[in-house]
């Protein structure tokens, strides 16, 4: 804050609030100036933001917590920050109704560059380690998983399996609802789980992650039913070749652009490109989907302590799709990828 | 649309777009005029949308949805409206730079009303009949999980196995995170499974919800295991009769407000009211949290098609806390319970 010389900051996102002062409930406003922070919740939360909330005072809104916050801190400063992408046209009106009306015009101030998620970008030594820890988690899945993929069973009895196995070594939950896209619906790139039964020939794609402590995991392992058809295996090994050619782009200084481009020349030169559909991956904290954005153009320069994923993928619509992905830290040398799980050729 | 004398409107709150359209995808902005709707999505989609979306023509971007769905409006119509509970004011901004230089003064209107989420409130036929199907689900879960609830077993290992057998029912996954909080913890109106296990004595509530074709369950039940003491007994008697005269007063034409105050006055002459720290419900269909607010002073009236939680509860911190909640439907002569699996006092 004192940086951007800011007065005042309000924050209303949930993750931001629980990385700032570790409040998880689902209703919180964290107002800060520079002397004082102040978390703003609701009755439900009395006993637990107590236990939770470091750092900040808590004060229980027997109303709105959002109208309490701005009413405080229009009491603390002539002017407060509030982040655009977080803050709903609606929220912003109802967060300057609570002030009074003389300081309604010009109190609340957008900020002009996405501090919170920039400032979350870059995980301390502590989140790398919990980090770590989901995305092993989530390899040790995938492993308890193989033998349990054959033809027959339901897409869906895979995922609950896994959510199950999951929970057992200690996920709060999962951070999105499990993928597992069989035969020719592993050519939609979120194809939920349903009750279509994995095919005696085709792929199975897994994309899943656990949330352990807060932090999300985030890997897709693609595998082989019966035997596969040339063009099936050439195709998986375009993919992993750009996959691999993207984490290997992953080190301090290197742009998020340069690193999709690491990804997307590789299957170019395959004949594949056209069948990327999507950006190559995403940062992965407390969101599973945060800064930065590993696609075509980003200029972002990569930092140490960065954690993204790398997932390019084909899909070709009614036969097949592929897709490997990796959570991968940027460290002070280059990088390490975090789900170090096999991801060669695996017809079962 | 008509009613309004609105020339277009863009919509691109998820679960609005799937009511509106069919569509499931994680990235969509819906274009609707007088004579024509056009769902924008990306790359990802291009096979699941053609699957999903009915009423509407399917577009590709190729970079921004949002920002091609804007340009297409601005072609379209002289003004547009764009609701303002669930835009961003960053995407507000991003919507106005897709406008051409003349048009982006006064383009974008915010609705007055939640025109989307007064129409999703009452529910039709086919939605009451999916609602309950989900509903039924849910209490088939609490039935087959009783005996499993004894002292020692972990509050994660509860719910993991809860979570497993629902999705071995069907359920596409759970409607939220579910709280089986134990003991103390029971005082914790949200309180997450954890690695705590359930006491020897001790109340334990189990609150969850599963997703069955897109719609939300949501139903608590609080047990309580070895022998209760009359101060618990008696709470949870006050609970259970706040509960049921909120039902009881769940007819078409009765306000918000004075559900509420049937389930609070209860609590009151049982000298509990000031335990029951939240209000007592909300509507519930493709999300788990929707319109009408169940809570003090609210004037809305309730209309047959309605679908409402009736969840009232009380938290003595450090001792324990009862919440029993069933959903309710409102019909044309009163309501009918959606959840009718017991809820009379049961010690295990």
């Amino acid at each position: 804050m004192r940086h951007g010389s800011m007065e005042a900051l309000l924050i209303t996102h949930l993750p931001d609030v629980r990385w700032l002062c570790g409040f998880t409930g689902s209703n919180a406003a964290l107002a800060v100036t520079a002397g004082k922070a102040v978390l703003f919740t609701d009755g439900r939360y009395t006993t637990q933001a107590k236990e939770e909330t470091r750092g900040a005072r808590v004060t229980i809104a027997p109303k709105s917590a959002l109208k309490e916050a701005c009413g405080w801190l229009a009491a603390q400063a002539a002017r407060a920050w509030f982040d655009p992408e977080h803050t709903s046209v609606a929220a912003l009106d109802l967060m300057r109704s609570a002030l009074p009306a003389h300081q309604r015009r010009g109190f609340f101030a957008p900020l002009q560059n996405p501090l919170l998620s920039e400032l979350r970008m870059v995980k301390d030594t502590e989140e790398l380690r919990q980090m770590a820890e989901a995305a092993a988690l989530g390899c040790s899945l995938f492993e308890a998983m193989l033998p349990r993929i054959e033809a027959g069973v339901s897409e869906i009895a895979v995922a609950a399996e896994l959510e199950f196995l999951a929970r057992g070594l200690g996920a709060e939950g999962m951070s999105f609802e499990t993928i597992v896209a069989s035969g020719a619906r592993s050519a939609l790139p979120h194809g939920r789980a349903t009750q279509a039964r994995l095919p005696r020939k085709g792929f199975v794609t897994l994309d899943f992650g656990v949330i352990l402590n807060g932090y999300c995991s985030d890997m897709t392992r693609t595998v082989h039913v019966g035997r596969a058809s040339d063009e099936a295996r050439s195709a998986y090994d375009a993919v992993l070749d750009a996959q691999e050619a993207a984490v290997a782009a992953v080190r301090p200084g290197a742009t998020c652009g340069a690193v999709d481009e690491a990804a997307r020349s590789v299957l170019r030169k395959a004949g594949l490109a056209k069948y990327f559909t999507h950006s190559t991956g995403h940062g992965v904290g407390l969101e599973i989907h945060e800064q930065p954005r590993i696609a075509a153009g980003q200029e972002m320069q990569l930092k140490p302590g960065m954690v993204i994923t790398i997932e390019p993928g084909v899909y070709l619509a009614g036969k097949f799709g592929i897709r490997i992905e990796d959570m991968v830290a940027v460290t002070d040398s280059g990088n390490r990828v975090l789900t170090p799980v096999t991801k060669g050729w695996i017809e079962l």
